[in-house]
């Protein structure tokens, strides 16, 4: 089972990530987390390119095909192999972010970023998605919170540094296409307590598993 | 007038490209040389990844993303300003690599490369392209000699450690792609000496000034 996580900047994927694992972990499953960008060996370098500060030379087309190849390395050298040998793989954002990013945030085709990312998974869609939503005024505020706690702006600031207007549209993105994809993609209100968010993310996956 | 050299290792492109620079610098004309992958900042860090013989973990959709980006920055960033700017563009490899190394190389569809490279290129196709020709055993081994002159094996020595059959195949690629695309495409025998492919060159630049 391959189940992703998606939403702006500041939603709480990472704790409701770990929370995930736990849960899936006491349900006797083995879990890999892994993540977009940076998730196998050239992503990580792909990564540091991708979210540093430095990087306003980054055209709309050379960001997409950075994500493209980030994700390609990562569908074949390390999602692929782990459910294979039987894990359920969770990843903090996929090719869905290409997607809401890339298009509705910066208003390349989103039929045209689908056929791309058909070539980087090569078959390999995720099972579930959830998708965290919450306001992007009080997203933005809680992961420029965390950045400066962690001493990460510069280093991993460039989408926070995007205007409010930018993460409005993103916000509007996912819930647009989140609607498209019924079936896969499920809405999570995360603007309540971490526990709230968690037990609605257990009874989704409760349901698939 | 933006002008490419194509060809396999070892076919003398660097050698050519000064030359053709010093040619038309003596008619007057102001010339940017460049080149692929690493024609622009973040082309420079993806040329080491592309390059570097750690990357055998590179997936042939990995690599074919990689390239677009750069190429995507490297047409943004530096060519599409210095054509703007009246210069003679001159670059040591662009999209036709990708469509003939994937494509013909590595048996990904080339309809589709050539799809994915107009995104990347956007509309900024070379009007004339220098395709340097030789038999793949003799441009290997003046690649390799010229590698280990330089002290560059381990670091750009990735498609020199390909199969004599894969360089075979790129080779055979090359003269198809460059068949299909006549207008553009010019064939050049590149086992003749310096001085003869310079005056090809030059005879087939000058017709187009």
């Amino acid at each position: 089972m391959f189940i992703t996580f998606e939403g702006i900047e500041g939603t709480g994927k990472t704790t409701q990530i770990k929370l995930l694992k736990e849960f899936l972990e006491s349900r006797g499953r083995e879990v890999l987390l892994t993540l977009e960008p940076g998730g196998s060996r050239v992503g990580k370098e792909l990564r540091k390119i991708l979210l540093n500060m430095e990087s306003i030379d980054l055209t709309g087309e050379g960001e997409l095909f950075l994500y493209l190849a980030d994700r390609a390395q990562h569908v074949s050298n390390v999602i692929r192999p782990a459910l294979d040998s039987g894990k359920v793989v969770i990843s903090d954002r996929f090719a869905d972010s290409t997607i809401v990013y890339q298009g509705y945030g910066r208003g390349l085709d989103p039929k045209l970023l689908r056929q791309l990312n058909d070539v980087a998974v090569s078959g390999c869609w995720p099972d579930l998605t959830l998708l965290l939503d919450i306001d992007p005024e009080e997203g933005l505020r809680r992961a420029t919170t965390r950045n400066i706690q962690d001493n990460k702006m510069a280093e991993e600031g460039r989408f926070e540094a995007e205007s409010i207007a930018f993460h409005t549209r993103v916000r509007e993105g996912y819930l647009t296409w989140g609607a498209l994809n019924q079936d896969r993609i499920k809405v999570v209100d995360a603007s309540l307590s971490p526990d709230d968010v968690s037990r609605q993310i257990n009874e989704i996956v409760a349901d698939r598993l």
